[in-house]
């Protein structure tokens, strides 16, 4: 089919060579003059404004977006329901929160502009080889040329029509969610390996906990990668930042009173990395000296 | 090479299967005969006592214990401590507590007699198809045959010598704490799916999830096959039991002061599990309703 993607950073770049190569016709478009330039060479047909993506498509039109979630996604949506006309789809492939799905997709039905949500994993190796796609829309929205698209460009069996609008987002926040206990599990056996007496070859650890164990999984391919690279990991801090989606999945687990502790002390534990010193760490330290007269450990 | 298996559960009975795939020459006992019997018609060479495994085997001799953790296998060492000869080894394949295996170690070191723990991962399927093994104890015991015959029954790459004795059994309760934080936070994230709005397939997002996202794993795997059967897990009660090797991880990260929130929470939402009501429930509620009047639920 032919579509336009707007967004040509890590990830939209890639799905446009992965789309090229399963001969889908692709109007790309960046604020990055040079992105544009460069994935022309590639095949893909060039568009250096909006209001170009749309021209150079031919009604009922898709658009996909590829993004920063939250206000800049939000932007070219409303731009883009300027330009489109009913019958129109758009696509968007960002980490958005669903709740701004939910309300995007109804200020386009009042357009009849068709939204759908496209949870989109497996990092850029993955875009451009093989995705895993989570689609939240319409059924007769996706049936036929839709579906087909992302099962091109997905890895066999890594597409699925989760639902209706927002149920893609959804999906992929809660797969994230997983990510974060899942991460800080692997770590936290890690950490006690490091401070027990015995002397472990984390990079074999890891290959051997790949190869036939319960724990075999994509994240301990990485982290036998990363052991590789530095045995140690001396080569960089602790510091590990999130991005919105481990804490959507948080405070919908309160919406619906799910008790997910485990989801939520490690979205926790990665805010304590950014931290040197607390101040939860004073007050305890502060109590135990007036209580007890225990030494606190005086500040520069 | 040669060698006695004394436990034909599950797990010991496929690993003999294993072995004997292997062109390994194994003389099989079990307190069960009739497991005995059954193993010797597959090529196994029968010990209907401890006594007889010692007599049908050469010095020096290897035996492969896989019979339950603790006392079980504490017995067996001791009556095995008293008929092998110096030179001889015992290879413990339970997933027994390091501490103890550190201890039976020093007591056989006293006789001559080498001790090799085996942690033993991958389930029924991978002790029959290919095991994933991490073996503590000396280079100079492991050498040759015994670092060949783990190769042999174990997956590709699925064998690591880890280190010294008690390594082995030490990085196994290591990876069944990794293990019960994974599996926690897979449950949470199914968990806040099922109280959302959205209607999802289960089966279909365990196996989009297990194509090219980055949580895929064979945990996920698990979960697929799970809910192919059960498309709500209607007919099972969401009751987790434990065996003893997260306790043990959490109570090593005690001993090294490592910081493990997920682990330990991970072990205690199992607990939680066992219980229909808590105490600790009752405690708040009655508290509530001390300082606020709030409403409690009276007891049948």
């Amino acid at each position: 089919m032919k579509l336009g993607m707007i967004g040509l950073g890590k990830m939209g770049y890639n799905l446009v060579l992965n789309l090229l190569d399963h001969k889908h016709e692709v109007v790309a478009n960046d604020v990055n003059k040079d992105a544009v330039d460069d994935i022309k060479n590639s095949g893909a047909i060039p568009a250096y404004t909006i209001e170009e993506v749309v021209q150079k498509l031919e009604a009922p039109r898709t658009v996909w977006l590829m993004v920063p979630a939250g206000e800049v996604t939000g932007q070219v949506i409303e731009q883009l329901s300027e330009l489109l006309d009913a019958g129109d789809t758009i696509l968007d492939g960002g980490n958005s929160n669903y709740k701004e799905t939910l309300e995007r997709a109804a200020y386009l039905e009042e357009k009849n502009i068709h939204f759908v949500d496209v949870g989109t994993s497996g990092g850029v190796e993955g875009a451009r080889e093989g995705v895993c796609l989570m689609a939240g829309g319409a059924e007769e929205v996706l049936q036929g040329n839709l579906n087909e698209m992302f099962t091109d460009i997905a890895v066999e069996n890594g597409y699925l029509h989760a639902g209706e609008v927002g149920s893609g987002h959804f999906l992929k926040m809660i797969h994230n969610g997983i990510e974060y206990g899942m991460m800080q599990a692997i770590a936290e056996g890690f950490d006690i390996l490091e401070k027990s007496p015995f002397d472990y070859d984390y990079e074999q650890v890891a290959r051997v906990w790949n190869n036939g164990s319960v724990i075999r999984s994509w994240l301990m391919e990485l982290t036998e990668n990363a052991f590789s690279k530095d045995e140690k990991l001396d080569e960089i801090k602790g510091v590990a930042n999130s991005s919105g989606e481990g804490k959507w999945t948080v405070e919908t687990a309160l919406d619906y009173q799910a008790a997910a502790p485990i989801i939520a002390l490690s979205l926790m534990m990665r805010y304590r990395t950014l931290e040197n010193d607390t101040f939860s760490g004073k007050v305890v330290a502060a109590l135990r000296n007036e209580f007890g007269g225990h030494a606190v450990v005086k500040g520069d």
